[in-house]
């Protein structure tokens, strides 16, 4: 089938490769004529025939709301958009609601795999109507991993589902990736252990903690022995935050979770002011040394 | 080679039978009649020939120490002991002295991989001299998954770095399911996503969450939707509490580890004290309702 | 001076009484005919001199944004609105802004002191413009504490800031009531101390670790020894959550205060969704016992 | 009454003064020539008269067992020997057989107050038999705040409830300061709040949060404004830690004393080799930046 695919970067760009690999016919638009296959979205529309299905694969926030309000000016009744970026879920709604009022269908769709997704295909977790994400099908099994489709893909529930989906996802990826690191941390720092690299490579398989991830670090610390030409600073693109944000509004326990995103903020700091005032707490009542 | 293998519970029976399919002779002692090759522990030691491998796969503590002990008793010098149970890293020392005394060799397995070993083998993670491990090598490949040794296998350094490798194996798995389960938690507390189920299973391949762990937990699920055949109790045995101990001992942040730790240390309260004083003081200072 | 003050229940009561021992005059509304002083809105309003200053202090949200938005109606140019409840800061702007197209003043203020607040006085932090908390300073002297102002009352900055020194004063207070409540419930589980209550009695002079919440503590286990009489449920009203919303906007690591916020959240919960999944991998993996 | 008190630092040798100044004999001992009264621990103990008291003051682990050991060396029986220091509460059973070897009797003390005990008096937790403690209510009412015994002073239980009960307060405190600087993180951090020295005060008076933690804060803060004269950077000296590893071998969940005590780790850490983990990860399955 075809498909206009707004956003060609790391992500998108990736995509439009697997879903030609496919067989399908992708028009791919960016701001950057070096990979962009129309000079306008008005024209990567125009090259479209009806129905047509539109995937936007832009940054969260102002990027995605602009280019949906842009399609919803170019677009005709009975197209479809799919937004596959890494959107609040609280966003869905009011983009199917603009684009409603034209008649376009929308769908949410989080995407997973990373720089990976080209060569292994995408974990799919998608929300909307079910007309909608049905006439979207060729494209999810190109981009999904291959096998069975219930093992890369999900349609989890109406409009916003895909990305809360994603979201607790991620949340679950912070976890994840904390609980390793801490791990290794604590390798690091006991000289019982020798071969601090080798013990994880030793856990690939057989064992109860294998899995991507860990695949991922046995990576890295093979190409970085104790990881010495990093910093220990971590970004964060907002769904951890997102994550806990709904666990407080749901009543939800998530100490690990949290634990983890709190352990990123702290890795960009370089003097923390609560621990200036527990210094300060100490200095006072004990005459404990402090640091200037 | 002939191995002598002492414990045949859930994992010495499935071990017996991996060593076993491998070619090697594997002479088991269990307490149970009905699954024993020999009626005591010095029929076992009499049926192998020496130099001698006698493979410990009993309960931590208070099992192992007396089977090492009576195993001291009964090997000769050039013998080599394997403990291969969940005993804390701190007792490899102890054990290694005792036997040493005797030039009767040690080595600390770590096991990992449970009921699914037998099929799948098992990650090992050994600590020990190096003469000693290597003697125990075919023994360690029948157990270890098919594929390269190193990623099923590590000697991690001197007696106790296995059991140590272990301890944060553990570690780490606590990290991981807690960050899975606060994510299914959070799942069934709202009401966007509609597939629990579904959504999990989606994320078998292709995103960055896969795991076997996650590949369990879809499991249960198929089996029990809602997991409401079962209670949130959990049990621990051990290493979690080790894990976190070193974490102290060594000042090394584990607030992901030790937030599941205290998640399970919680879900086995019928009622929490800690809680009945925060009640209490919203009702001294507020006048809060409380609940009798 | 002259107080219309809207609200008169657990905390406006006793304040009305406590400006009126302060030689102010309070015209109090609440629907309780048992209680309030006239019976509309419309009446209080017309009962104070122009320019008037009206205090409202009613549950945070709805029933706050339904009563300013009524003064707004009532009163004229010149005339201050206080908001002296539990809102959310986010919603002083509106309130002020509602409030300014009438040229009538907004200043909100955090109260804090529970019951005890009649007879020790109320901590108060305030925001708003210069000239509106100029105004108000009898009614505050009236109702802090005796002593030094600036030990009682702070204008802490502009509209808003009022009410998020309450809501940081509250995630402290639950940091703080968690951190009691933690070494009480060790205390208990140990067999080392035998006098428990002694033992939290004895910090009330001298140490460190004194306060009014400690003294509260004590007082609750002089009535109720083990606080038997209680259950481990604890609610919330709020400003935990917000204050963990607003440390995660703003990077900042609050790793005690959303604990407490979290034991709160498991204090509630019969059964653990979280744990249950523990307890069904461990299950999967491991063969552990799990319970029905 | 007459009393030994070896240890004449910051809190040996405020103690002595304020026991002196209660009227009693105390002869005190320390190696440094300027302070100390009598020149060796043997004329310690040969100016006092049967049945003698001497009060160890010293750091905890090794000086305070090489001091027990040389004062049951030199003591008679019917002597009794306090530990006043912040011993393990675990030591002090070893410490009472030792002494119990040569019928000399042990009192363990907790001792809370820091630099501010001399004058404020010092909160006191005792542990040991009824008629060693007894012996010693005269040194005990020298030291703690003047006003009810018990809201100063306990007798906690049997040999270590002393120690246990001030390693339990350590824990609370340690979560009481993170409480606090958590809060003045987030003052900090917002614009909201424009005057956060002011609000800290405005809560002395009044406030649920108000304590004599709280005080110390709001001087410290006077004495420095936003705290920039320090680093936050913050040492333990072993109380948290050992309050942590109890919570784990009783299986109390302690969220908020362990996440304070992480804190203090994270404080101490140039560059967190976790969080370079985690930073490892993001690049590999994201090709998302790191900071080299």
């Amino acid at each position: 089938m075809e498909l206009g695919l707004v956003g060609l970067g790391r992500m998108g760009g990736n995509m439009r490769e697997r879903i030609r690999a496919a067989g399908h016919t992708v028009v791919g638009y960016a701001l950057d004529p070096d990979v962009t296959d129309v000079p306008t979205l008005a024209e990567l529309v125009s090259r479209l025939s009806a129905p047509r299905a539109v995937w936007v694969m832009v940054p969260s926030g102002e990027p995605t709301r602009a280019t949906i309000a842009e399609l919803a000016e170019l677009l005709e009744p009975g197209d479809v958009v799919v937004d596959g970026g890494n959107s609040r879920f609280t966003d869905d709604a009011k983009h199917a609601e603009l684009l409603a009022a034209k008649n376009i269908g929308y769908v949410d769709c989080g995407v997973s795999g990373g720089v990976w997704g080209r060569e292994n295909g995408y974990g799919l977790m998608v929300g909307g109507d079910a007309s909608d994400v049905e006439r979207l099908i060729p494209i999810f099994d190109a981009l999904r991993p291959e096998g069975d489709r219930d093992e890369g893909f999900v349609h989890a529930g109406g409009v916003g589902a895909g990305h809360y989906a994603k979201m607790v996802h991620n949340g679950i990826e912070y976890g994840l990736m904390q609980a390793y690191a801490e791990g290794f941390e604590l390798l690091e720092a006991s000289d019982v252990v020798s071969d601090v690299e080798g013990v994880l490579k030793a856990w690939s398989k057989g064992t109860v903690v294998r899995s991507w991830l860990l695949d991922l670090l046995v990576d890295a610390l093979e190409d970085d022995p104790g990881l010495s030409k990093l910093t220990g600073y971590v970004d964060d693109s907002g769904e951890g935050r997102w994550t806990v944000e709904e666990a407080i509004r749901l009543s939800v326990p998530a100490p690990v979770i949290t634990a983890a995103l709190f352990a990123r903020f702290a890795s960009r700091q370089d003097d923390s002011p609560a621990m200036r005032a527990v210094a300060a707490l100490r200095q006072q009542f004990g005459g404990h040394a402090i640091r200037a």
